[in-house]
């Protein structure tokens, strides 16, 4: 597996910055959130003048072993026929990413399914994985395929960096993948599955408690998990491993890295273990209704952009956010200040 | 005065909307709030295909009498300088109506100052009155004037519906004005002025105590309010006065109305006394970093789209908020059905 360098900004711009922001026609610290965004997007880019660059948003898709060990409402065959509702521009992402001209990647890291070789899907599973292991019987995959979807996520960020992209957002898609988010979840953060456990794509009481009996048994089953690498493989899933090298790779290359919700946060959870330095440069975008996404959050010490109430996945907060992220970087690019537009400052 | 006559939109197309959404591909509920909008623009439009239309701004301006009694930070003639940098395009509201493609229009309700008539302004003002009286010593103005300002805010946007829009945003800028805002709220939520009171555009702790002491008195001078006219009228400022009549006639006539921050929203409280089925037509888009307008919020059962830590007013929570808006509008007309996309449903 590749080893990944994240540098840390250089600081010395930083007080160039802040005088730029504190400047600007509005009393100082008057658009909150946007400034801080503006300061960090600034620092990543080490410039006065930030800009955003041909944004993209990759979703990865993946089966589970385990869905249909009754921890999903919906059955294992919907991951393939959304993948196939993405490529044919009909889902919610697409409709938010046309919106905002931000370009859509679907990969299929590991469905299990056959697409066709010339639709518009990156096809870049390791071969013959047709969805993860059931982990209530064994790692949902083996070290040596965890490091081979690490890398597999990496080399896909290079060739959209290469073609001039400097921020992207991740999305999933997965029948079962809240599940693995879950135990991820409680092994780095050490919280009770109980409050790592929702109630997903909208699970009734019931099939809730069904579902926390089912992850026991896997936490139960899967003890000696001392390095991040083996927590992800062992409950996977081949979206969220990829989407682990994925992030890594963006954030060494100096890219804005925007953060979904629970799924896409539990990758982060273990690309933040094997590399703390990606922090510098993630937005988290959306506090998801899964509960449990808080406490990720809390763990991380990070607040999410927006808090819509959305529990979809498919990358939809990273879109949903970017027209903000833009705001930021425009405000910084666009407003007067104080000096050139002639108004009295204090 | 103008009276105004709002409808409530017929529900009997409800059941069909919820359909449409509930059918989308995703789980019931899955996309939370955009899902909330979507119903409720659909029920203002009488529609399965909403659309946004031709989207304004309207920034009003207006001085106060009470500016010098050390109630600001900013002296009084950055209302003036504001507004110039408005035309000049150099605000944080220009550069955020640029983005999304809103139109926005600077309304001179009532500044302390005259502007060239070539300006790009809409000159709006009651002839000789620039900016209120202190109401430290007098009412802000009189009922007459109030009215007189109701029916000029009514006036403009008939002419902007005219012209094809439905959805619009209202703005303000009036060193002053989080004062007036707060003896509004104060008088209209029942809630005692400590708890309404701001550092507005950023008092420090000895500044924020004078302006405690500054409106006490000016709730003590003004005790016989029995009506919302007579409490706009006692603390102003005519920016707050037309954006009543403005968001009256707007929802008078089926637009959506986007509500900003702590300013807007006691133009809001005025409105909603006058009346109450303005409501239905109002989406309120960003809670603002000044303490009360929570409590505000609270007080008229609402949620604000977006929490960014901004107190800038200006309208700029309303253009920030625009494409999520726009967003749930787009999924109602672009997301595929479950049947249509040939995905599960359970």
């Amino acid at each position: 597996m590749k080893t990944f360098h994240i540098p840390v900004p250089d600081s010395s711009i930083l007080e160039a910055i802040q005088h730029k922001i504190d400047f600007k026609t509005k009393p100082v610290g008057a658009l909150g959130q946007l400034e801080k965004l503006a300061l960090r997007i600034s620092l990543i880019q080490q410039t006065l003048n930030p800009s955003l660059q041909k944004p993209h948003l990759v979703v990865f898709a993946g089966d589970h072993g385990a869905a249909q060990e009754g921890i999903s409402k919906y059955p294992p065959e919907v991951t393939y026929q959304m993948v196939m509702n993405f490529v044919q521009g009909g889902a919610a992402i697409n409709v938010f990413c046309r919106q905002h001209n931000i370009t859509l990647e679907v990969v299929d890291a590991g469905v299990n399914g056959t697409f066709e070789k010339n639709l518009p899907i990156i096809h870049n599973k390791i071969p013959n994985t047709f969805g993860t292991n059931n982990y209530l019987k064994e790692p949902a995959m083996s070290i040596k395929e965890g490091q081979k979807s690490i890398d597999r996520g990496a080399a896909l960020i290079q060739k959209i960096f290469e073609n001039g992209c400097n921020i992207i957002g991740f999305g999933e898609m997965g029948i079962g993948n809240t599940s693995s988010a879950s135990l991820i979840m409680s092994k780095i953060c050490k919280l009770p599955l109980s409050e790592c456990v929702g109630r997903g794509t909208g699970l009734d009481d019931q099939a809730l408690k069904t579902k926390l009996q089912v992850l026991q048994k896997a936490q139960d089953l899967h003890r000696k998990l001392d390095t991040p690498l083996k927590v992800l493989t062992a409950f996977g899933g081949f979206e969220i491993a990829q989407m682990v090298g994925a992030m890594l790779q963006a954030t060494e290359l100096g890219m804005i890295v925007l953060v979904d919700g629970f799924i896409a946060t539990s990758a982060y959870l273990i690309a933040h273990q094997i590399e703390p330095n990606i922090s510098h440069y993630a937005v988290f975008c959306h506090q998801s209704d899964e509960s449990g996404h808080k406490a990720m959050l809390d763990f991380l010490g990070a607040n999410a952009l927006l808090k819509l109430d959305l529990r979809l996945g498919e990358g939809s907060g990273c879109a949903l956010a970017y027209p903000i992220i833009q705001s930021a970087v425009n405000f910084m690019n666009e407003m007067a200040s104080f000096e050139s537009a002639g108004v009295s400052n204090v």
